[in-house]
């Protein structure tokens, strides 16, 4: 995939290089010169890659990174720190600061190539997702911008795939300065076992296994759904860097070369971890905002809008299958009382009780939905009419025997309720028929006292019948 | 990116062959050697991609072809037709049975490769949006599962960069019997500035312009935030096949060679334009989940939920500008009475023409909102105690003055409303607090008698008042 990326350097032939060799593969290049020049355009271009020289008077790399990756405007663009040092703490100086990853001069190009199209590729992926946030950050769905260096790194659960014991031990014992979880394994067949039963945060994968290709585990790993989003860090050689290009190319996501370097490892580890959990942060964002197109906020039941689409579903299940379902209204009563000698406060505790108990009360395959203020609906597939009744019976007893202890009142607020309910059969039948049956039984409840459950066709319940009925429904 | 491609050929030597060479190149290979088998394997493994030859006994490459792109589940997984035949009939017959692409035997390494990963990588963009489109379906967000196949490829709008006249000519007569609407342009330069003023569904970039490289554009488009999702149809000639396989990688989308034929170009075009609507729809499923998190869906007001975030917003935007904004609670008289009465379905009407009245009376930044049943909300960001008055006295008297016209009552039914508003000044203030002072309002109206405003610290407002008021206001 193509991508615009902006190269800086102070020394101009630097640039120039970098520029032909990227253009030459069809990337968009912009350049600077020095850090300020860097900053202006990576604000005013946003480039899918910067690749920065650490080395730079007057701001160097490190400082132009940081100032990067703690704009959170800014913060999802990669960075490659170009440098002739090979210093490890540099590089780790370089990691911590934000960047995604480091090239020493001279400049190897197939190297170079790989790093440039896999961070391009990431971005991309990552891209989708955070226009989404932004959406929903404008809504108000969730309350702030992310950032992926805001993303804790720590307790990361780390699977390591190596079969040296000496290489094992020195893995494990670095990254359980983190607190990370560190699970070993020697071979790709344990390691599909592991990865199919656990759940891991990162892949440490050695190139140099002795009985088999470890980019052929690579490979397995990222062609298989369940495990393709994970991250993988390949350890190799500097002899493999042509099997660590191609890594690249299949979808790993870093390396790291032997000897290790234990704050390098470090570094780059944690990298991966946060990716990885910002990128699972914005896809729960989408989840959460679909709870919320179908959910109460008060009561976290079902709304009117989930009730109605699912009720014309269980309408069509209940036509094939030949059994019958039953529609409950339920409704507080004088409800607008509590609210004015009580306030909203203690109205919507009252609500959220109320919901409690009606949960509570039936089986996990029922629906319950705030249809809105004081109005409830209850859907109980595949029942008797014996049995509806039965449950319409308890919910009501389940409201009125037990006084709703709320802020202020410790001995309890006494609360009853008014039901309408319809049997309905295997015929077809609308949504809006079925409200409406149920909702002229709840008129009656209503009109007959209130406190009462009222059947389509047998008129307000009488509770001795109910018991009797229990009785001989139980026997 | 590695992925798992099915081979199916009936010829043993041609599936090894394809084998062997995919997975030289870290790919994971399934394969089937009749259509029987590649329909069961599509099905049990889901591959990313599936390489199907035409000529097989039984059941042949189209009926294949055929049965997983009709079938909903699999349509969207990418097939390409291999095949000795080069006759262009068979071409178009496998594009249209939705085949994603064609290749010829003996087959040539760089176009299988350059094929193969451009399709999987297509298809990888696409599974993360058709992962939550399955999500969406089913919490009943969207009504059924989608379907590449089933997209309109009609009325495409199409870009074609192309210098040669006899060559543009035939390229618009093709397209024009779809209906597509067709522009033509000769070089990047003119490209980009109409790709920056029109909305375009498909690129057809020749890479034989006179003056300019065609790949360099495609990597210009590719490069830009804003063109980047349009796909693009390179052409050229089979001399150009290696410059057609970078064009690949850098991301456009299809080929065509010279001497273009008709009908293929128009399957191609259709299978791009096909997949754009495609990948459109499925994002906007997403923007359409998250307003209904945040709209009523029978007034198509916004919610509790977006006023109660809105108006934490606001109130801090209050502090800092030194504004006062005022909050009115709204509430409808007897509504009760007018669902007994008239039934629920008039009940539903009023909401509706309620609400339209409201809206209609307010500034496009007022806020508006159904809090639940008969209760709404309205803020009103900077305004005076004199203009927030006056807005409220005007609400009230757009639902009194004009009678409520419903199904089944021509001459309209009578409603009245109660309105509580306080005034919020610049100090810091909570939603529950600045809700309450409203709502205290809104109980003062209600006792009073109805039909009135209440305004915090003032009482009951008279209208002969507020005439008064209004005179002053406007003088």
């Amino acid at each position: 995939m193509s991508a615009r990326v902006l190269v800086v350097d102070d020394i101009l032939p630097n640039v120039k290089l970098l520029e032909a060799k990227l253009t030459s593969e069809y990337y968009d290049v912009l350049t600077a010169t020095n850090g300020k020049e860097a900053l202006e355009k990576v604000a005013a271009q946003s480039p899918d890659l910067v690749l920065l020289d650490v080395m730079m008077p007057g701001m160097d790399g490190f400082e132009v990174c940081t100032k990067i990756k703690q704009n959170p405007a800014l913060a999802h663009i990669p960075v490659v720190m170009v440098t002739a040092l090979t210093d490890a703490e540099d590089k780790v100086r370089g990691l911590e600061s934000g960047a995604d990853d480091f090239l020493s001069k001279p400049i190897n190009d197939t190297a170079l190539m790989a790093r440039v199209r896999s961070l391009v590729r990431l971005k991309m992926a990552l891209d989708e997702w955070r226009v989404r946030e932004n959406t929903a950050n404008q809504l108000g769905v969730v309350e702030k911008q992310s950032n992926v260096m805001m993303e804790s790194a720590d307790n990361a659960r780390v699977l390591v795939v190596e079969d040296k014991n000496f290489e094992q031990r020195k893995i494990e014992e670095t990254l359980q300065r983190d607190q990370d979880i560190v699970t070993i394994t020697e071979n790709g067949a344990k390691t599909m076992e592991l990865v199919a039963a656990q759940e891991f945060d990162v892949l440490i994968v050695s190139l140099n296994l002795a009985g088999e290709d470890g980019l052929r585990l690579c490979s397995h790993l990222k062609s298989n759904e369940r495990t393709r989003s994970i991250p993988i860090v390949m350890i190799g050689g500097e002899e493999d860097m042509p099997r660590i290009a191609h890594g690249l190319e299949i979808g790993a996501h870093d390396y790291i070369l032997r000897p290790v370097d234990r704050n390098e490892l470090l570094a780059r580890v944690r990298t991966q971890v946060r990716r990885k959990r910002f990128q699972e942060r914005l896809r729960s964002t989408y989840e959460i905002s679909l709870s919320m197109a179908l959910t109460d906020s008060l009561t976290g039941l079902y709304n009117r809008r989930y009730l109605e689409v699912h009720l014309e579903k269980l309408l069509s299940k209940n036509q094939e299958s030949k059994k019958s379902l039953a529609v409950l209204l339920i409704d507080i009563d004088h409800f607008k009382h509590v609210n004015d000698k009580y306030g909203h406060a203690v109205g919507d505790e009252v609500l959220k009780i109320f919901s409690q108990r009606l949960l509570g009360n039936l089986r996990s395959f029922d629906l319950v939905a705030r249809l809105g203020g004081e109005e409830f609906a209850v859907i109980l597939p595949d029942v008797s009419e014996q049995r509806a009744w039965m449950v319409g019976e308890r919910l009501r007893t389940s409201i009125s025997d037990v006084p709703f202890v709320v802020t202020g009142h410790p001995e309890g607020i006494s609360i009853t309720t008014s039901i309408g309910a319809a049997l309905i059969d295997h015929n077809q039948h609308t949504k809006h028929e079925v409200l409406e049956r149920a909702d002229k039984c709840l008129y009656e409840a209503k009109k007959g006292g209130r406190n009462a459950v009222v059947f389509e066709g047998k008129g307000k319940l009488n509770p001795d019948d109910f018991k009797e009925a229990q009785r001989q429904f139980i026997s």
